[in-house]
């Protein structure tokens, strides 16, 4: 892991990878983390490092598909709390990390970019039955979402 | 540090404390660490534990208060990136951090939630002058921001 920022923008470079949505502004993809099931990011298309970056329309698009996302990962996946972030420090292109997150994970309740506070496997039995049943969801939580925010936002899906 | 929520609410019962500026709505307070300086929170003042708790039109106004102090931030503070983000996992009470980084700061490039990788006092001597020049910058930002939050959203400061 290096301390300067990755060159060429590996989100430039997987601007064409396959995405649960996307239109002409952002992307939406899904964090493959068995510690987290339903992680998404929700990245911005163009190259720009911060929120204030973009114009106010765009900010508040964004926005509005990062809360879309947190609304049905909160329907379906039914998380104790959902973590909200765009730090960007290694890759910074913005993007939206929006993450499930249990009473009893492995960094609950610190952030998840804190060293775990369980290690992986250690988990209670019925706290890992409930993770695999989160898992389970994980298909019908990318439906809904592609639904939503076609239906809100207009434009067609791609699927993963 | 317990794994459950804090009861009760820690955010909440200061929700009088000093703050850079609020309003009916929110409150800014500067956060005291000496290895960020700059640090803001924007805390919601009601009991919510997700912005998706809020209605349009709030999560719209929070979001363009955070995006307000990052804008000045961004111009005072000088960081390399800003970081943004809600947790909520120790205290379920919505509050976004802003946080200015830097290149070669305690934590970067991780989250400052991540171990340090520098230990306190071991930064560069160039490092640690431009902190300390940073940390000068502080007051001029906090006056800087109350003055654009009560331009735009028109409410009166209240110093800290």
């Amino acid at each position: 892991m290096s301390s300067a920022p990755l060159s060429p923008c590996p989100l430039c470079a997987s601007a064409n990878a396959p995405a649960l949505w996307r239109n002409d502004k952002l992307r939406v993809i899904a964090v493959d983390d068995a510690d987290y099931p339903g992680y998404v990011r929700v990245i911005w298309l163009a190259h720009a490092a911060e929120m204030t970056d973009l114009g106010d329309a765009d900010r508040s698009l964004l926005m509005q598909v990062v809360c879309e996302v947190e609304s049905v990962m909160r329907d379906h996946m039914r998380p104790d709390k959902v973590n909200v972030a765009a730090l960007g420090n290694m890759v910074p292109h913005l993007h939206w990390h929006i993450i499930p997150r249990w009473r009893g994970d492995r960094h609950f309740p610190d952030a998840i970019w804190a060293p775990p506070r369980v290690p992986a496997g250690d988990e209670p039995e019925a706290f890992r039955r409930m993770l695999q049943d989160a898992a389970g969801r994980v298909p019908a939580f990318h439906d809904r979402l592609q639904e939503r925010l076609s239906v809100r936002f207009g434009r067609a899906t791609c699927a993963t």
